[in-house]
């Protein structure tokens, strides 16, 4: 506790101080920055530090192009030219940092993200604190009939009540030995007992134990993590650290959010199937001899609602 | 079970057919090809796939370097000479897979390694098996008093009894919550309440449970992998691994293993002041001017003897 | 020229070798292996190893999922699946390796795909050939009027014919003088003159001088590197390559390259508003208040011919 | 030339103007951000962006260790830790953007450094300017007779003469012959043909060209990329970019650049076989035994000076 409140102090400290630059700032994400937006029940992400911002991303694809400095349209329209033919560079030249706090499971899916740096409290040299990511009621639910990997349905009420104590106790048991193992609680009176290493003590703690990190990536593959990380595929978890960062990617890159949300997170990729499909339905043209598959065909139902 | 015992005999029925190839081969990983290597109490190494041999590193060099073919004392001298002087670009050119099964907490270090593809059994699709890693007792020691991330020393027998019992207890104890939350206690007859979706009921599974992956890696960032994993100051449980690879790392690609002993595993990087303190040391003159600190002499007296 | 065919003798001598292997193999890439597709005038592309097939990519796929062998057609199902739902990292456990010759203008946009290894012939150590890139006639064109980095319609013969001249005189002339500095013109009897060294010399060559490198790549960004540089707005000459390639891909993993026929190359990224736009087409509304853009329409119109 | 003068005026517009950020600064890298420093005969190193300084590497580090602020002196003693035992990610939290113009064969090196990103000026699109390295004649220098890959010794005066002149008719023949491809020599009167298409018409220039790109780099990969560049067997060149960023880098981030000088640059590596070689030395023993080869005791004669 102590230590993450010393951190928590230098952070502040820093925070109230200003300094001059002659880098590009991003004046949105400046009011924000070192800022804890809360996740989950424990759980927070603010932004430490960043380099660039729309201008930058413009900038590096004119030394492609050659070309100098334009109109804030011509901006937009060059961001969203680049966004939507994949030139993937010019994204690279941004970079963002941030710390995060989330439990374990999360932190395993989210490590998949290879290109990104981190650095993550170790437990082999520190102790875990005792905090555990507890569901709120309303997220638990039964396995998804049709979506192997996730969700769907309701609990009852009393499905409910009994899941949570599991969640509680278990979070509660485990952490009651992880300190047993340490040897750290400390009024029991008069004991001799050594204690058990960290490294081999943790090894009791649950998945949902949170851990914290320093995690910083680069404007192009962030925009790859949070297309995943939103999607409605990936776990509700780890979606609302990725919701929290899109608003975050709104206040430094408005121009690129914008061209982010239409041409990847609101767009649609149609397989050459689907192509033949659409175009036979515009065209009233017949669909029996068309191989897309059902699945296929009910995501276009859903979309183009016909 | 049911679902790795399939894996496993699939990968048996593979293993007993041979083809016929005209890439190179390694004739003495080749015998061990998909054999399961035994790791910790519940896992395991097996090498699933390879590409390359000794030869075509020397091959990938030699393109370099315009040259033709040499013979084997000079293959072995050109991989010595490109390892020492870390011309890494010849060993990015072989690859290998490995199926491995590990405990979370030992994964959780290993993925670290971003250089590396992996696919990890993931316990959202599918469930857990009721194995867990529970360290053999003289593996029970107490934090190190100089070693912030070790262990040292010894516990006494007593100490140890409880500290088995408590890691026995907390796997058990978790394994029949995820049971239980799964629904899965099938002897409950009449039962009709509904399971907590998978990706929830996991998360009151200990670090210390066992999960498996695919993990693929080239032959440059699999020397520095071991380097690292098998250093003394990586924890017991994935040195473990780390020996299980080295020795199948022999059999792939036996000149690159003498080189990589030799100028990596038991090399030793000198400071500039410990070049000046050995220089000194050497022409028997005196060190109270060098400004080398103590922790880097006491590695020096350890290792030269002095 | 003797150190060329030097490499290639010793490419043939292992190519009729055949060895024994437990691996599994992709038996039509085998008939193709070590084998030299001609690629622009002197160019060429060569398998020199792979690794996996398409069974492989299912296999680690269902590592993931937990799930055991199925029948082929499911096989095919779940790769078309992996590969439109981007799960890519089934498809990073498969590498090829490749022998190419190129122009080093080519090699030069080549280059830019971070995520392969590379070898080239290094001209400090080496002296090249006399072998320069000569476009045939026909694909001498001025400058596209629209594409700002493209090339279309046609130049009358005079204007080919000056041109070619200007282009092998410019060959001819850079390798005259890149032999004197190097000082290898040997008719030149008695002369006593020191060359310059070879990585000053090789500084007048042109960019259409040709280098070769070994080149390896995982499946996953093979076929990101296959769908960029076939594109249509990648230069001729590196599409020539592209197009070798994707045919060597055909034989390595033919359900992989049916999948990303379909899901990839053929394929078409619907952004929020063509989507839009497309929906009221389907629904014979307006598309007065769609704010898609002149080029997304046109390009819609073109794909789906209203 | 009028492209680049906008790509300059935008820059210094930019640079004369402060901002208030809250991020950490690095002041002495301020006083130099944007400004141009001059390399070989046109080229030219800037810093365009950073973020981050030695505090943020410590920052990152205590992450990990889960410890407070020190002072000073411990920063710079963690920073030293850190480095020596190639605990790399702390340093990967650190960036840096460069504008660099630089000969294409010095730009064909450097880019086989992955781990950064680049967007390089297109020939595609733009038309290169008429700039070319002409090397200062003291650095024209024969083949080395002992590095494969080097130059050393000298040439005689009549030599370098020729020399000279023949890499700069070469430079402006194949200029010109570029210039009438493109048909942009303008002063021939009332001549109507149709250049030829920029992506083509490029391939008659020669190596020594200058192109230009933006280059982002972690702190880390920075390091790796100046103690490859920055060594005696790198082309004097790429040595001549690499001593200027060394030199930048100790203004960004000083305590750093104190330990890299240290524990890299200035390091020296010691084989299994060197260890034995150098403690038999220590304690007056026979080397005879030891199969230390020729060329490292070399090495080691020259440093120890024995």
């Amino acid at each position: 506790m102590k230590k993450n409140q010393k951190i928590q102090k230098e952070i502040d400290s820093v925070s109230k101080n200003k300094f001059l630059t002659k880098r590009v700032v991003a004046p949105k994400l400046e009011k924000v920055l070192y800022k804890s937006f809360k996740a989950l029940d424990h759980g927070f992400v603010r932004v430490i530090d960043y380099m660039g911002n729309d201008s930058s991303i413009v900038q590096a694809a004119r030394v492609s192009y050659g070309k100098g400095t334009k109109q804030l349209n011509q901006d937009k329209s060059l961001i969203n030219y680049l966004l939507s033919h994949r030139h993937s560079t010019p994204f690279e030249m941004n970079e963002i940092k941030f710390h995060v706090k989330l439990p374990i499971f999360v932190a395993r899916q989210w490590i998949r993200h290879r290109t990104a740096n981190v650095n993550e409290y170790s437990a082999r040299y520190s102790i875990l604190e005792n905090e555990f990511y507890i569901p709120n009621p309303k997220e638990l639910k039964p396995q998804s009939k049709t979506n192997n990997q996730g969700r769907s349905g309701d609990l009852d009420e009393n499905e409910k009540k009994m899941y949570m104590k599991v969640l509680r106790e278990n979070s509660k048991d485990s952490f009651e030995k992880y300190n047993f193992l340490l040897n750290q609680d400390d009024d029991e009176v008069n004991h001799k007992r050594q204690g058990l290493t960290r490294e081999l003590s943790r090894i009791v703690l649950p998945l949902n134990s949170y851990t914290q990190w320093y995690w910083k990536i680069d404007l192009h593959n962030f925009m790859h993590f949070l297309a995943l990380r939103f999607d409605e595929h990936a776990q509700y978890e780890i979606r609302v650290y990725a919701e929290i960062m899109i608003n975050i990617m709104k206040k430094w890159v408005p121009l690129t959010y914008e061209a982010f949300l239409k041409n990847r997170l609101d767009s649609l990729v149609l397989s050459s199937e689907a192509i033949e499909f659409i175009k036979n339905k515009l065209h009233g043209k017949s669909n029996k001899e068309t191989k897309i598959s059902k699945r296929e065909i009910d995501e276009l139902k859903k979309i183009f609602s016909f």
